[in-house]
């Protein structure tokens, strides 16, 4: 269908790959850094070589537009994330900003302009890897963010938000910046981060909801006593009550299966060393479902269960809710298409849901927006190892195209 | 009996908490360090005040000796360590010493020059705390040290024990001190470190073995992975393994019942953020029992349980023996005499076993030794907050002091 090669889309990869490179083959590229800001002026220089219409908004999200033939105020939405993690890989957020220009040259290329409008975006930031706060991007596209939110957050050098924003030449206004109202869809390209597509030897993920979140900061308190002079039954080993919420929850989670996955990922005991007993830990539970009631009903139950273990073995217990996200459903009709667009190239796909969370989760509830994987090698993300194979990244470029054209160039 | 009082005990421990005090009133105390050798020189003009001939051996451990009239080559020993652990407490190992010097003070006052020679030691070192080696005081009363053992410590610092014992102004030869001979009975004052006096309201604790310890460090691999995009049953959680190994394990450990106690105090988990399954975790377990056979029999049976469990899970495992020591059991016929002394001073006591390691242990292996404990207030040691009610320090004191007055007195 298309002239577009592997090498094309390697070469491409590379390119932006260079803007906060790592020594050990990564990306380091957070928010409102040189580095930063050179990748994003490198794609505007891409985008204008094309012959998009480029902007920059008032935070640094970028635009690169076609206008339609017909139905110009109609505009047809792709893209992704420019900032990465710490050291992360060369795929996670720029490649969906990648694809999504491919995509559209192949199709201008090809036919012409399109009768609805088709516009590239480059998010600002997704990641949270330099402040506190995600999806800082995409919440802008729809004047979601108040200043204040973002009033006292600082990195860890101790830059204020603000102070990064205006050293990037851009800045958040008292007056949020008004929703946009002409986008009929969004697609999102997106490598998996997990091991589904790998397994089942699926090519294309197609991805019917995004999970909902509940992750805690929990603290145990007991005694820190002598390893030795200490008997069992005089002890509040706050390691022992620990391990026993982690295989109690544990053992819940699977028994309740899939969808969710509960993760109790950072254990801080204190003092930690050999010959104490442990009287304190600082842990974590993540837990995730794609159904709100479920994923409430499972967290209050275990929430009941840790009380009611640190109770018995004479401990405190500290639970804090730190994040509370609602799972988010994608457009069915976008779905759909995006399933048909994959039959019709023949690629192997299926529908899932998405455990980690995206730019789409944020854009879904304003616009018709959906979702499409391609496999990651061994489930690898967020490291520089994060890799796909090239012809399942040729893959994803073809059925968001084909999904694109029904989008824009169908009346 | 005595004319000592316990503002005299308490201006004692005071007088010695000066060399090496730290902000929080604890000490700081490690060996061949400047404070270090100043608190052994003010114990020497100290014991030289008293009336006796002082002296150190080769590597700094410092004796002063009252001659026996009748039996002059034979030795009642008594004493404790003068190190401490960074930031510890006024009681561990200094009462020892203090305890020894003023109960033989108060022996002579009373009752003159003994027929046995009674000899006060404040040995070097026994904590650990600034090179990886304990024992160092003890081990070389028996010419028990080889130089090549030591040869290629260092501390944190990276000075070299050697270093550290030449700037003291010691020097341990090639040839190791010759073993002491002359030593009857050997008798150590320690402070609990437990709660067990406390909890059961006993004033002396008599002890009759220091348990065996066996100490080892285990890695568990797994696969670190997204916590939202990793499936349950894709998982390989080291840290979900960690906390199986840790709860069937303490739940074995409870059943054996006392005195047998597991430890597992410090967990390093990798990479240790709220968002990613742990790939990685190290841990230790402190094992302890009086009994050498049961110690064997259950630390057997709990590695075959981590490697079990570990497979079943699919993961790795490694299992270290970092520390394996023995049992060591007290002298029946010191442990009786201890027993008598409590008893005609009217003091509720206890037999029990010390949890703790002693210089005593080491001691024991050579003379007939026994050790007495007072109790420890909450049983915090090791911890600026170490304390232990002065009418306890007084009834240990002068329990000693019977007990060294049958043994250097009576025919």
């Amino acid at each position: 269908m298309f002239s577009l090669t592997e090498k094309e889309v390697q070469a491409q990869i590379e390119a932006f790959a260079q803007f906060g490179a790592t020594p050990d083959g990564g990306i380091t590229r957070l928010l409102y850094t040189e580095e930063w800001l050179a990748a994003q002026q490198f794609l505007q220089q891409r985008l204008a070589s094309i012959g998009m219409s480029t902007r920059f908004d008032e935070v640094g999200n970028l635009f690169g537009r076609i206008e339609g033939t017909k139905y110009p105020a109609e505009t047809i939405l792709s893209g992704s994330h420019m900032d990465t993690v710490v050291n992360g890989g060369k795929l996670d957020g720029q490649f969906g900003i990648i694809a999504a220009y491919l995509a559209m040259e192949q199709l201008i290329k090809t036919y012409g302009p399109p009768l609805r409008s088709l516009e590239v975006i480059s998010m600002a930031e997704e990641e949270g890897s330099r402040f506190p706060f995600n999806f800082f991007g995409s919440k802008n596209l729809f004047g979601a963010v108040k200043q204040q939110e973002i009033a006292d957050l600082t990195d860890i050098q101790g830059v204020t938000f603000e102070e990064a924003m205006t050293t990037a030449g851009f800045q958040l206004k008292a007056s949020a910046q008004p929703a946009r109202s002409d986008i009929q869809a969004f697609l999102e390209l997106h490598i998996e981060q997990g091991k589904i597509l790998e397994t089942e030897e699926k090519t294309i993920g197609i991805v019917t909801s995004i999970v909902g979140q509940k992750c805690y900061t929990i603290v145990l308190k007991g005694e820190a006593n002598h390893a030795g002079t200490t008997p069992m039954s005089y002890r509040k080993d706050a390691l022992v009550a620990f391990s026993t919420i982690c295989v109690e929850a544990t053992a819940k989670a699977k028994l309740l299966g899939d969808p969710l996955v509960l993760t109790f990922g950072q254990v801080i005991p204190k003092p930690n060393v050999t010959n104490v007993v442990a009287g304190e830990v600082h842990f974590t539970m993540d837990c995730r479902h794609t159904d709100e009631a479920t994923l409430n009903r499972f967290t209050t139950e275990i929430e009941k269960d840790m009380k009611k273990t640190a109770q018995a073995m004479g401990l405190m217990i500290d639970i804090q809710l730190r994040t509370d996200e609602a799972p988010v459903q994608m457009d069915a009709a976008c779905v759909a298409l995006l399933q048909k667009s994959a039959e019709k190239l023949q690629l192997p796909s299926r529908l899932m849901h998405s455990g980690a969370g995206h730019d789409a989760e944020i854009i879904a509830k304003f616009v018709p927006t959906a979702m499409l994987f391609v496999p990651s090698i061994g489930g690898i993300s967020h490291n520089p190892a994060e890799a796909t194979a090239l012809k399942d990244l040729m893959a994803g470029i073809e059925t968001l195209a084909t999904a694109l054209y029904e989008l824009a160039y169908i009346e």
